[in-house]
């Protein structure tokens, strides 16, 4: 996507080759700073203070920390602990897992020497499926905000809250959520997204930020405004990611996400999760399966000696989802409505 | 309440015994520091700047404004532009018009030279009434916290979820949804709080900061958090303040209250608003028909450039509340129900 003129992704190799190098996220939206990883160390630092982070991107960087780390020695051992250092960064997003899953299930069987460059191969795979999804995904929504035009009467912009950021920064290109804003506003369908400020770590910016670039109209709000502006009919429709989704539809995703799901029943707003099949864990059946990250406390104040508890997740029971959108279509928030769009996974 | 080892109130006449001292809670919790008001202007830049705040508070901060204003000119056009003055200066509580109203039906009739003299009176009756009133409030709300320590074995600690600040800061002592905590605590029920920082303003801090001078455990959480620690059955019960209360129970409080009185219903977690009766508006039928203020969008973000909305208050349905803990009782949150305890209103 766009960075003024520029085509950016979130994160590609370097002209060496070898080398990642991604936008560091911790710096927007102040500045617009590109950093160099060359350590398996650095693959896990990046993901673990999120430089990078959104759940699709974390799994493509996750795959490139396994191709440093095979760089600087090609081993089983050093493909197990570099496979453990990089699961252990970030707990909810399943996409991490999957990511070395395929990595070490496709690696082990090579001889050494050929890891490497195997490795770099199966990760700019990665990273192309991940953009080819969410761009599926952006087709897949679109539709979902033309229905709500014409049911305006295209006489006012179409209303998307959305939570964290789940654009295109959160994945190699397009987002998840964002990609049917961007593809509608492209189109030239008139939007306006209301922006959850998404405290403590306030991606919301990023949300903002990404949305300027690309011209679309937009206002960030604090996450305890979502309620009020739906009782208020000023939302048409809640677009959010996912960290990690359950075969049978529940939704793990930043924490407060599962309050703007409950508003969102409440005042009959369709509340649609933009679910990637890389975020699906098919091996749980309950949310509460799902680990929940507790993060440092001291994200969530700034004044010394307060008490503070800092969970970066939370679980929308698939009763509030009004359905799912995937890289294959929409379908309802449960095993028999992904299972319609996955029979490979009955 | 206290404050380190000496007794406070919120507001108190000066030894002058005619200007007014405040606690400045614009710089708490970083510092404690008492301001002094000469002035209606000082007054009304006080409630609007929120160096005094909370509804009841504020109701007995203006009703100081009258008397400030009319010490400098006692007249008819005095009293009249004092009340518009302050009545503009924050629209959603009712605490503050009905704390004019009275100041000004029972001044209107007297001779201009004993305006002054009269007004300290009554101002000073608002206050101690507003005492009054947060200690019923504590005594009728207490057996519900007493309830629910049994219902637990008296094993575990009860929890508390509050949002914004509805302690002794938000009125001149003991607070209204707090004075049940203090309460209880003070009679040795073990007690824990979840302290929403409630943004954009975050005065969870000031909630934090109360609790912390009187021992009260308490944990600081972000606004995002309540619906997962409700899901995890970690909150026992909400105790929430109100601006506005109609005269059907329906609760206007600070936004995201809406969200967490959700979240309350969809786990079975009591729901209760602590409503002083000077919070009731008793015309209104409706909450939609209550003014919610917007206040700058720069409360909301630090980035220049980056639009943002602010809505301070949302208001949440009387379906979504167990009951109203008034200083005459705990009702329904109906007109029924608030009838009964306030039969002079039918």
């Amino acid at each position: 996507m766009k960075v003024g003129d520029r085509h950016y992704r979130t994160l590609w190799v370097g002209r060496d080759g070898w080398s990642i190098e991604i936008i560091d996220q911790t710096r927007l939206p102040m500045e617009f700073q590109v950093l160099r990883l060359t350590t398996l160390a650095d693959a896990a630092r990046a993901i673990r203070t999120m430089q990078v982070r959104g759940a699709p991107l974390i799994g493509v960087a996750a795959a490139y920390g396994v191709c440093l780390a095979l760089r600087e020695a090609p081993t089983d051992s050093s493909l197990a602990a570099a496979c453990d250092t990089l699961l252990q960064t970030r707990p909810t997003a399943v996409n991490i897992r999957a990511a070395l899953d395929r990595m070490r299930f496709a690696l082990s069987p090579v001889a050494p020497a050929e890891r490497a460059e195997l490795a770099y191969r199966l990760a700019a795979e990665l990273a192309e499926e991940d953009v080819a999804i969410c761009a599926a995904i952006g087709a897949h929504g679109e539709p979902l905000l033309r229905e709500l035009w014409e049911r305006k009467r295209q006489r006012e912009p179409v209303q998307v809250l959305t939570h964290c950021n789940a654009g295109w920064l959160a994945t190699i290109d397009w987002g998840t959520a964002l990609a049917p804003v961007y593809r509608a506003h492209e189109a030239g369908l008139p939007l306006h997204v209301w922006v959850d400020e998404t405290r403590p770590r306030n991606q919301g910016y990023l949300t903002a930020w990404e949305l300027a670039q690309h011209g679309v109209p937009h206002t960030v709000i604090v996450d305890n405004a979502g309620g009020l502006l739906m009782r208020q009919s000023r939302v048409d429709v809640c677009l959010v990611g996912t960290d990690r989704t359950t075969r049978t539809g529940e939704v793990a995703n930043k924490i407060g996400t599962y309050l703007k799901a409950l508003a969102a029943k409440d005042t009959g707003v369709p509340f649609y999760p933009a679910v990637p099949s890389s975020s699906i864990d098919w091996s749980l059946r309950s949310g509460s399966e799902i680990p929940i990250e507790e993060r440092d406390p001291s994200e969530v104040h700034s004044y010394a000696g307060m008490p503070a508890h800092n969970p970066g997740f939370d679980v929308t029971p698939a009763r509030l989802v009004t359905g799912l959108i995937t890289e294959r279509g929409v379908c309802a928030a449960s095993e028999e409505g992904l299972l319609g769009l996955f029979p490979e996974r009955r």
